[in-house]
C-alpha cells in the first residue's frame, strides 16, 4: 500500500468539483509494480464513475493490478452499470477504498461483493482525506435534503457592514474569490428578498469556466420587481423564488419570464425552510450556500436547516451600534441557549481567516 | 552553535513572567563542552539579571565556555551592575544573543563592548522566539508608555452578551484560564467604570501564587461606589481610579480607602487616554489588560493606545440585535475608513479560538 496513490486519486477526484453533483467526488488510480497503469474520476454528472474512467484509460491489462478508490465501489443499476462488476472483470487483485458509502443502495455491499469474488479490498485509507471531498454528498444521499453552507464575512468586532450600510468590502480579494469558488462547487445559492431589494445581486460565479448556481430566493409576499438582474437573467441562469404568496399572476408573470415559483408551506408567516430543502433536493439540488443576509441567517438556523458554517474574518474593526450583525432576531437569553457549534476549521486567506465550524446535530442547531 | 541552548534560555526566561515588570524578561545558559555548567534568568524586578544569575550557579570555571542569552546584555548601571562586565571578566569566548536591546542606553552598545573585548559575539540566534518574550518591554521602553492589550471574547456572530446582558460564559474555562494568565502576565488591569457598576468585578488573578495586576478604571465623573469589590479590597490589591472629576471629597474619601485617584486631562468630557497612558508608563506599569466593555474599547481604539488585540472566539451563535458588540460608538462610515489590523495570530484554546492581532501602527491605529 502506498498512500500516494490514494493522494493521487484524491487529486483526480476535484477535478469533478462543480460538475458531479448530486453525484459524489470519486477518483481512481490502478497501480501495477509501482506504476500507475491507469486512473480516472467521475468527470460529470452521468459519466462513466471514476473506476470505469480509470479502466477505460488502462495503458496495459490490469490483471493482478491494485486500484486505490477514494469511495467505496458502487454495486448496483444507476445512470451506469455497477462498478464492483468492471473491477471483478478486469481480475482486480486488491482494492484500497477511502470512504464508506452511506448510500443505502452500496454501505458495505460493494466491499462484500468484491471480496466474495476473491478480492482483497483494505477499507479506510486516507478515509479523513477521502470523506473531506463529499461532505455534500453524504448529507444528500443520507437526508435528501441540500447540504446548508452559511456564509458571512465580518470585522473581527462582528460587523458585516458599516453603520452607514456600506460593505465593498470586508474581506479581502483571496477571500471574496474563495466564496466565487464555493459558488462553483456547490449546486444552489440562496439569498433572502432583502438582500435582492438591497443590493440587486447577479449570484453567478466568476470563475472562468465556473458552473453557476441555481440562484434561490426567499420571498414569503412575492416582492421581487422584475426589473432586478436576477429576473432579467431568469432565462440563462437558472433562478427559483421560493413565497407562501398566493398572488397567482405575480407568480405567472414571473415564470413567463423563466423563473420557477416553488410555493411552500407557511410557518409563522414566512416560508417553511424545511419543506423549501425537501422540494429542492427532490429537483437534486444537493448544496446550497446560503449568502443571505442577518434575517435569513437568523431564520435558517432557527429552522434547523444549516449544516456548515463559513466565516470570513477580517483583520478590521469598523465600530459602531452592531446593527449590521451577522445573525439578527431573537437572540439566546442565556448562553447556554445559543446554537452550539464544533471545533472550527481554520485557514488564512490573504490576511483574512476562514473559519468554518459544523453545526452540531445532523438535521438541526442543538439547542443545550 | 546549538539552538537547543537557546531555546533552554527562553525557557528560563518565562520562569519570571509576572515577576520582572517594568524589566525584560530574560534567560542565559553557559555551556562548555556541549555541557550547561550555568544557566540563569531574571526572576524578580531588581534582583540579579539573568547573565549574573547564570554566574552564580556556575558548576566549574566559565573562562572559555560560550554563553546564549535572549536579550542583548546590558552595558549600563541599573539597579545591577552591567553584564558585559561580568561576562568580560568570566573569560566568556562567545556569547550567542537572541534579541537586540532596544533600551537607548544599550541599543548595539553592549555587543559592541564585547566585541571590543576580544568576545565573539553571534546575534539574532532565534531571534522571532526571543523577541516573542517581551512584546511588552519594547513597548515600554522605547514609548513610556503601557503596552495595551485590548481583550474580548464573543460568539462567532460577534456578540460578547446576550440580548439580556447575561454572560457567563460566552467561552469555555480553558480560555477564561488563559485569560487569568495575562491578568498574571501584565502589570496592569483596566475596566470602564461600567464595568464596575454592571458586573462588581474583582479583578484579580486566580492563579495559585499568581500576582494581582494592578486595577485601572476609567471614571471620568468618579461614579464609583465605596461598597464596590475594588473599592472593598483596595488596601491589598492596588486600585488606581483615573478621572476628570473635580469632586475632591470623593477624591478624598476614595484615597481613604485606599484607592489612588488620578486627575488626568478632558478630552471631549473624558479621561484622556494618552494623557493616563503616561501617568501610568511613569508609575512603571509597562502592561495594560484592558477588559473594558465596548465603550471604553471604542474610546482605547480611537485615542490611539492599543497595541494588540486578542479576541476569544466561542464555536457559539446567540443571534439577537446586536446590542452587546465588542466594540460600540461611532462606527465607520465606509471600509476603508476602519481601524486595521496586522495578520492574525491563532491559537485553538479548548473549544475556542484565540485571535491576536497588532494593530497597526506603532502608537495608534492607523485610518487608511
Amino acid at each position: 500500500m502506498n498512500e500516494k496513490y490514494m493522494l493521487r486519486a484524491i487529486e483526480l477526484a476535484k477535478k469533478g468539483i462543480g460538475k458531479v453533483n448530486p453525484n459524489p467526488l470519486v477518483g481512481a488510480v490502478i497501480v501495477k509494480e509501482d506504476r500507475i497503469i491507469g486512473e480516472g474520476y467521475h468527470k460529470k454528472y452521468g459519466d462513466l464513475h471514476a473506476e470505469r474512467h480509470a479502466f477505460a484509460n488502462l495503458t496495459e491489462r490490469a490483471e493482478g493490478a491494485e486500484m486505490y478508490v477514494t469511495l467505496e465501489p458502487c454495486c448496483h443499476f444507476g445512470k451506469q452499470p455497477p462498478c464492483t462488476e468492471a473491477i471483478i472483470e478486469h481480475h482486480i487483485k486488491r482494492v484500497y477504498v477511502g470512504s464508506d458509502d452511506p448510500n443505502e443502495l452500496v454501505a458495505g455491499k460493494g466491499i462484500g461483493i468484491l471480496r466474495d469474488a476473491g478480492i482483497e479490498v483494505v477499507p479506510h485509507v486516507l478515509k479523513k482525506e477521502c470523506d473531506a471531498l463529499n461532505p455534500v454528498f453524504f448529507h444528500y444521499i443520507t437526508t435528501g435534503r441540500p447540504y446548508v453552507v452559511m456564509k458571512y464575512a465580518m470585522t473581527i468586532d462582528g460587523k458585516i457592514a458599516c453603520e452607514t450600510g456600506e460593505s465593498k468590502w470586508v474581506t479581502g480579494e483571496a477571500a471574496r474569490q474563495r466564496v466565487q469558488e464555493r459558488r462553483n462547487e456547490l449546486s444552489g445559492i440562496m439569498v433572502g428578498i432583502g438582500t435582492v431589494l438591497t443590493d440587486n445581486p447577479n449570484l453567478t460565479c466568476r470563475i472562468p469556466e465556473g458552473r453557476n448556481p441555481v440562484r434561490i430566493v426567499c420571498d414569503s409576499s412575492l416582492r421581487i420587481p422584475f426589473d432586478c438582474n436576477l429576473v432579467r437573467t431568469a432565462e440563462t441562469v437558472r433562478t427559483i423564488v421560493a413565497t407562501i404568496s398566493s398572488d397567482l399572476r405575480k407568480k405567472r408573470e414571473l415564470e413567463m419570464r423563466g423563473v420557477e415559483v416553488i410555493c411552500c408551506k407557511d410557518k409563522d408567516g414566512r416560508v417553511d425552510l424545511q419543506d423549501l430543502m425537501l422540494a429542492l433536493g427532490n429537483d437534486k439540488i444537493d448544496g446550497i450556500l446560503l449568502e443571505g443576509g442577518s434575517s435569513l441567517n437568523n431564520s435558517a438556523l432557527k429552522s434547523g436547516i444549516v449544516d456548515r458554517i463559513e466565516v470570513y474574518v477580517a483583520p478590521k474593526i469598523f465600530a459602531g451600534s452592531g446593527k449590521y450583525t451577522p445573525v439578527r432576531g431573537i437572540g439566546a437569553g442565556t448562553p447556554s441557549e445559543a446554537y452550539f457549534l464544533g471545533k472550527p476549521d481554520v485557514e488564512r486567506i490573504g490576511n483574512d481567516l476562514l473559519l468554518s465550524y459544523d453545526v452540531l446535530g445532523r438535521k438541526r442547531a442543538v439547542l443545550l
